[in-house]
């Protein structure tokens, strides 16, 4: 550890308590993408803090939610990193699953709980943290860095593509850099080199003008079975989806990719317990756990509605029913192309009259493990964690990667700080105390490190 | 018509303002068995309304909601009635469906709006009003009525079954009659000689231990996925039900009441019309709309639920998927059967891990056609409708009335006066203003005549 290092490192120590205390504020502001709840009150409040730190910081409005935008400047001549991140959450339900109020974040056990505590707000929030401690150490930060914290990444980031295709020479930078999703269950760090793409469908079933009293059953059509018997026909239990071509375009993985994802350590017994379940889904290909959350696109029901669900029992036939459905893509799949398979598909099975609507869509991205940014990025891990970490050519979830490596044509590396265990989407999502910290501490190291390695000669 | 039934037929002219103003008052007060919302109010309220017409009334007191019963005693040589009917409602929602709310009745067109208008409020206020009538006009009622008012028919009646039991030697009548259901399309009235049987279940299926962030979708069981892989076993787009021998048991019709139902006449482009779709599910013998709303049983889903259903998107990866299911029955069917066939069928079909729970069961019933009430009865709805009654061997709706015919071994004739498309348990259920005084009319004739045709030699 270089003299400056261990400066730094002391210096995030003395501040600690302080750095939590600014979090909590940040933690206890809904913003809540999907139902619009709060996000204009944590822009405000998430520009505040950069600018507090002398991130020179606007709030750019789109047709939903405000992108926060901040800009360091050091000189022309110096490497620029882009750092992306976002300030919106998840909807907290189902609220009876928490163990304390989702938006009244509370440390137990060395974690902090609460909704939005690791995806993503701690996670950005580091950065933030990050810049003051360099400032107050060195005086200085060695490079230029462009921020931008989006608020609708858990809506599918419609705005953020628009953003970045008419900002392409604001947003210039050699790499592209972020923190989200989670290191990995043996407590290595992890770079993750690729995020799948997404196409989320909502499939509507209808069945008589209205709803009717069940004794109809014998002849009038019944919405949920309708929707019971389409979604049959899109994956059977042996899990591999049924849609003619849905599989086309997945992009082999590489031998040195297939040879990186064969190096992730796992304990899939551990997992199994994790999750509470006796075995694995099997592969279309092989069983790995790890090889199929990188390699394999996915078909999932995150919802089904239909008749009445509440308590006790009523005998309707029901007139509607709904699933919502994510499908996570993976290189070269492309949503649209998916959507008209999912179209077809129905169509052939005599499901015409089901509508599906789109919700959002991503495309999938893989930045080439063969980048020299990332035996840097590596290292810097290496030094603060103490641990040797692990690459990922891509993981299970799903981001705007690609308007880093395909619109602004920057290798783009997701670095998270979160642990396995931390629930996002989930009731009682927590981010580790350790895993913020060790944040700051990979921050203050890897920009300086950056700065150097990639100077222009 | 006789002297006597036209001076019925004015006074409840006379008085029609009246019986609609207390009709109303019965209708305001909420009762959904199913929730317990409002019963014991209920119950009271009517016992005071057959209290003022001069019927002994007691409220019998149930594990859950309590009886209303009530008599008029003639003598002991005089046949005797048992009438039958229910105060409990289905619960309303969908509320934004309602053109006016639930609980407040509106008259439109001719019908009066409001939940258990219909099924079964007005229809067994028809028998209060018809005893005042007949004590107004002749001074007298000419046989002996008991009344069995429950408050538990929406939640599958688990406590009347116990109290017919208990109460053999009270209940003794030559005949139990009672209104519920609908009268036919054409305006024609109907006599019902069976109920169908239910079996109401609700199966749950489950996954991970908690809801999963759905990138997991790769490896970890979504039970959204197991749920409708399970029901897809239970019936296919066929209609017909899979599950092993659960057509074991259905008794054929007989040949006259095979000839009884092909008389039944139906328009069926204008019921297509009316539930708003193309054409009928097939039939697993024969097409015919009633034929099958008569002699075929049914497997329903009536409800689903899993993972996210508010609005916008959520990806998650639902740890447990719901579906309420309601299987209609016919004689002879019996719904213990029913249930062990369903989980040995879902066992072997790699199922065993999904939960089944009973919410109620009924058997089935018939009564035989050649009852010698059953020319008395239609004569009178002939005389007071001015149409030719339709009998039906039974309908598609189910009911207990295997505690009259097979406890009480009492034939037992439903005779309805609601409209068909009174949309019970759905929004905007309504009763036909003319249909409760039908059943007024019908009413204040068919008791002195089965006084006269019952009578003992």
């Amino acid at each position: 550890m270089t003299d400056i290092e261990a400066r730094l490192d002391a210096y995030i120590e003395e501040h600690r308590e302080r750095f939590l205390e600014e979090l909590f504020v940040f933690l206890r502001q809904p913003s809540i993408s999907t139902r619009d709840e709060g996000m204009g009150e944590c822009a405000e409040m998430l520009a505040g803090l950069m600018r507090d730190v002398g991130i020179e910081t606007r709030i750019i409005e789109t047709p939903r939610h405000p992108i926060v935008y901040g800009e360091i400047f050091k000189d022309a001549n110096a490497p620029t990193v882009l750092v992306y991140g976002h300030y919106d959450v998840q909807p907290p339900e189902p609220l009876d699953l928490w163990t304390s109020p989702p938006f009244e974040p509370e440390i137990r056990n060395g974690k902090i709980y609460g909704r939005g505590t690791s995806d993503n707000k701690a996670q950005i929030f580091v950065y933030v943290k990050t810049m003051e401690a360099l400032r107050a150490v060195t005086g200085d930060v060695p490079l230029n860095i462009k921020f931008i914290y989006e608020g609708e990444e858990e809506i599918g980031s419609p705005n953020l593509e628009p953003f970045i295709r008419e900002n392409k020479e604001m947003l210039k930078a050699d790499l592209a850099y972020f923190s989200d999703s989670h290191i990995h269950e043996s407590g290595r760090p992890i770079v993750i080199l690729g995020l799948k793409g997404m196409l989320y469908v909502e499939l509507t079933a209808r069945g008589a003008s209205t709803d009717q009293h069940s004794m109809r059953a014998t002849g009038v059509p019944n919405a949920a079975w309708k929707l019971t018997w389409a979604l049959n026909t899109l994956k059977a239990p042996d899990n591999k989806v049924a849609i003619p071509g849905f599989y086309d375009d997945v992009r082999p993985l590489t031998n040195l990719e297939r040879d990186t994802v064969a190096q992730i350590p796992v304990d899939e017994k551990e997992l199994l317990t994790y999750f509470g379940i006796d075995r694995f889904l099997p592969g279309r290909v092989q069983d790995g756990y790890y090889y199929n959350l990188v390699a394999e696109p996915t078909c999932n029901i995150a919802g089904l509605d239909s008749g009445y669900t509440g308590p006790g029992s009523k005998t309707v036939l029901p007139s509607v029913a709904r699933a919502k459905i994510d499908m996570r893509l993976v290189p070269d799949q492309r949503p649209e192309d998916i959507m008209k398979k999912l179209r077809a598909h129905l169509d052939a099975e005599g499901y015409a009259d089901i509508e599906i609507e789109e919700f959002n869509h991503l495309i999938p991205s893989r930045t080439p493990i063969d980048n020299p940014a990332l035996p840097v990025i590596v290292g810097a891990l290496r030094d603060s964690y103490g641990k040797e970490p692990i690459v990922f050519p891509n993981i299970g979830g799903a981001g705007p990667n690609y308007v880093f490596t395909d619109i602004l044509e920057q290798p783009c590396f997701v670095v998270p700080h979160a642990t396995h265990d931390q629930a996002n989407h989930a009731p009682d999502e927590s981010m580790d105390l350790e895993g913020f910290f060790n944040g700051i501490r990979t921050g203050v190291r890897i920009f300086p490190r950056l700065a150097t390695a990639l100077v222009r000669n």
